[in-house]
C-alpha cells in the first residue's frame, strides 16, 4: 500500500453473463462483482477501499490513474476474454510486475492477463453438469496467510468441475487443493511471484452457482488481497495440529 | 549408478503384518516386498538388479556393504518403526545425502529415516474403513519422468485414506495428487532433494489391500527408482495435451 | 503473535567466544546478543519486546514457558553446539513446527536445531583469514518482506567467507546471495517453511568482526523476525526497478 | 527424444555481430553457433545430431518441420531480437510447451521467446568494460544432471558482467550462481518447467569473449541439452562431499 494506510482493491468483472443470462442474473442481480466487493468490505472493514471496474467502461475502467491507485486487482472474465484490449493487458501486466497484486478468479485462468503472466496455455480439464457437483477445498499450507481463519475443508455444494492437469508453471506456493464429486483434483489455490507483484489464482467460482455469496470464499479472497498487498491481518499464528484435528472427517454422501 | 551399468535396488520391508495377520498374508503370501521386487524386474528388466532386506535380518539387512552397493532403497514400514535401530537410520541417512535414492512407501511417512530427512512431524489425516475406499491418483506434472507411461488417472478400488494436511516440507517437485471417495485430497507423489540424494514419497499402499500387485503402481515405483538414480528410461517425450485429452472423464459411481 | 499485539523475540546466544577471547570481547563487550537485541528494538520500536537467553542459564534459558511466550527465536552458536541439551533441541523443534519463527545466524548452520529442521549436513565451504575479506550481499528477491528498506547491495568490509556448496534443502524462498572478495558465492539469505513455522537463515556474521553493529544487518534481522511472525512492517511496496536502478554500481577495488 | 534414439539439437544464432564486427569475427570466424555445435558433438558424440539455424534463413530456419524434428533448441540473440518474427516466436513457444527443450544463452534473456515463456521483464544489471572481467561460476546443486562433470568452480577470465536483480520468475531449480570481479552475483544457471517443456537459462557468454570455446562451458551446454530432453548421460552419481572438498580454494588475485 503506497502510503495511503488503506488497502485499495479494484474488483474487475467482465459483467457479461449477468446481463444476458437469466439464470446468472438471478444469482448475481447486481453482477458478480457485487458480492466480491461486499466480502472484501466485510472482512477487511476500514482497512480497505473497494472500487469496481467492468469491461464496458472506457479502457475497461483500468486507466493509468486507476491502476496507479490500485494495490490489488481482482479479475473475473469468461465469455469475453478476447474483447479485453491488448493495450490494457500490457498496462496491467506492467503494473503487476511493478508491485500491484492480482487475484485471478475461476475462468480468469484463460484471461489474457493471466496467460501473459504465466507464459503457458493455462488449459485445464473441466466438466459442466447442470446442477454442478460438490467441490471440497483443502488447505495444504495451513500457516499460509491466505489460509488464516479458513475452515478445513471448505465445502461448495454445487460447482463446475476444474481438474488436472492444469497447465501452469509450478506454483511458487500451493495453498489449496480441491476434490470434486467426480473424483478429480485441482490445484485451486496457487501463489506466483512475478517481478515485484504477487499473484493468486483461486478456482471458485462459476457464474451458474452462488459461490461468491459464501462467506468462506469471501474470506479467502480477502486474505488473498491482503497477502498480495503484503498486508498481514492481525491473527493468531495458525497451527498445523488444528489443521488435522478432525481426523475422522467424512463427507456425508447421502 | 556407480559404474555397474545396472540400477541396483534394495527393497526394504519390515515384513511384520504379513507374518502375524492372516488377512495380510492372504494378499501378500511372500511379503509385500515380493510384488514390489517383481514389478521392478518386470518394468526395468535387464537394467536392474533387485535385492530384498527385512527388519529381522542382522542390521536389518542394511550393512555398510549392502548400502554401498545400493543405488536406490525402497522402504515399507508401519507396525515396527520403533524397532529400526538408530545406528542403521543414521547410516541410511548418510548414504542418502551421499547420493543413494530413497523411495518411501505409504506408512513410511512415519519411519525414522523419512522423518529424519524431512525434519517435520510428517503427520497426516487418515481413516481406515473396513473395505477401504476408492483412491484416484492424478498426475499434476505430466512431463515428469516418474509419470511416464502412467495412466491419467490411476484408480485404486480399495485403499486406506491418507489426506491433508500432510506435514512435510514443501515438495521440491509435486507429481501426483490423490482424491478419495470421502472427498479428501493428498499430495501422494512428492520429490525431495537432500544432499546428493533424491527422495520420492508415494502414498499407496496399505497392507490390507492388494495395491502393490497393480501394474500401474508398480510402474510408478519403477519410474521412481529410475528417477532417484538419475536414470531416464527410453521414452517418448510426454505431452501435456494427452494429459487432458479425455476432458469428460467421469468416475462411475455405481 | 498470539494476541499480545507485540512481537515477542527471544535472542539466544551461546555467549562463549565473548567471554573467553579478548579479540571478541573488544567487539562485543556485552555479548553478540546485545547489538542484535538493540537492532531489533531500534527497527521495530514499540512493536517488539526482546528477551535474551544464553547457554549457561538453566535449560539454556529456553524453558517451556519462555518458548510459549516467544514468537520468534534468533540463534547464534558456534563453539558449543554440542553442549546444547538434546531435550531443549527437541522442545525448540516442536515449537517451531507449531508456529514459532527461527532466525538462524551465521555458524548456527551447524547448530543441532538447524540441522534437525533441515535434515541435511548443512556443511559449507569456508575460509577464515585474519582480517577477513569483503562480503557483498545482493537482494535477488527485491519484493520480499525481508528485503524491504535494505540497500542493494549491503557491503560488509571484513567477514569470514562462507561459500557454496551449502548443503541445505532447496530454499523455499531465496532472498540474498553474497559474493566474497575471494570469488566465492553463498546463498546467505534463505527462507524455509516447516510445519507452521517459518525459518530464515542469514549468513552474517562471525564473532571476529563487528558485523552485528552494522545497521543494514540489524535491519535484515528485524525484517526477518517480522516475516517469521507473519507481521508486515508498514512499508511502501518495493519496486524491482529501483533494485536495478544503479546499473553501473562498481565496487571500489583500491 | 521421439523414438529416433538420438538427441536432435538445433543451434539457433542470430549471427549478426559475427558478420558486422571485426572484433567478434576474430573470435568466432564461423559464427558463435560453430563452437556451440562442436561442443555438443564432442560431449554427446554419437548420441546427438546437431543442426544450425540462423536469423537470415527463411522463417529464421525454424519451420514447422525443423521444430518437429528438434528435441532441444539452443538460442543466442542480442542485436536483433526485434527482427525475430512474432509468428516464429509463437511457433517455438507452442513447441516448447509441447515438450521441446530450450537452452537460452546469455543475451537471450531479452529474446522474445524467453520473455514470452517467463512472463516478466527479464531485466538485469549489467556492465560492459573493455576487456571484461573475471566470472566465477559455482555449482549450488552438485547432484543436478546439468552439473555432472563440471569443475567447482568454472573460471571465465574475461566476460561481460550480468548481475542481480535478474527479473525472472523464481527458478524451479537453481544450478549455478556466478560472482564477478566487480563483486556482483548472478543466478546464471536456472531451470524452468513450462508445459511439457524444460528450459535452461545459462549466463555465459558475450560475443566479445571466446567463452564458447571453453570446454567446461561446452560441457554445461551439452549437459543442459541432455537434461532438457530428459536424457541422462551415463555418469557416476555425484557427491556433495567432492563439491566442497577443496575448502581453501582461493582465486589468485595477481
Amino acid at each position: 500500500m503506497a502510503g495511503s494506510g488503506r488497502l485499495r482493491v479494484t474488483v474487475w468483472n467482465e459483467n457479461v453473463h449477468e446481463r444476458r443470462e437469466e439464470s446468472v442474473r438471478r444469482i448475481y442481480p447486481q453482477g458478480m462483482h457485487a458480492p466480491i466487493a461486499e466480502g472484501l468490505r466485510r472482512e477487511l472493514g476500514e482497512h480497505v477501499t473497494v472500487r469496481v471496474a467492468t469491461l464496458d467502461e472506457p479502457e475497461h475502467g483500468l486507466t493509468d490513474d486507476v491502476l496507479a491507485e490500485t494495490d490489488v486487482l481482482t479479475w473475473w472474465g469468461h465469455a469475453s476474454h478476447d474483447r479485453v484490449a491488448d493495450a490494457v493487458v500490457e498496462r496491467v501486466h506492467a503494473r503487476v510486475l511493478d508491485g500491484m497484486g492480482l487475484v485471478a478468479l475461476h475462468s480468469a485462468h484463460k484471461s489474457k492477463i493471466f496467460m501473459r503472466l504465466m507464459g503457458t496455455t493455462c488449459n485445464l480439464r473441466w466438466r459442466s453438469d447442470p446442477g454442478g457437483e460438490r467441490e471440497v477445498i483443502w488447505t495444504v499450507n495451513p500457516s499460509h496467510p491466505i489460509a488464516v481463519g479458513v475452515p478445513q475443508p471448505i465445502v461448495i455444494p454445487h460447482q463446475e468441475m476444474y481438474g488436472e492437469f492444469f497447465d501452469i508453471p509450478p506454483p511458487d506456493e500451493l495453498v489449496f487443493i480441491s476434490s470434486f464429486a467426480g473424483g478429480e483434483v485441482f490445484r485451486g489455490g496457487c501463489c506466483f511471484h512475478r517481478g515485484a507483484g504477487r499473484i493468486f489464482y483461486f478456482g471458485p467460482a462459476d457464474q451458474e452457482f452462488p459461490v461468491y455469496h459464501q462467506p468462506e470464499i469471501q474470506r479467502v479472497i480477502a486474505n488473498a488481497a491482503a497477502w498480495c498487498a503484503r498486508v498481514a491481518p492481525a491473527n493468531d499464528i495458525p497451527s498445523t495440529r488444528e489443521a488435522n484435528a478432525q481426523r475422522n472427517w467424512y463427507l456425508s454422501r447421502d
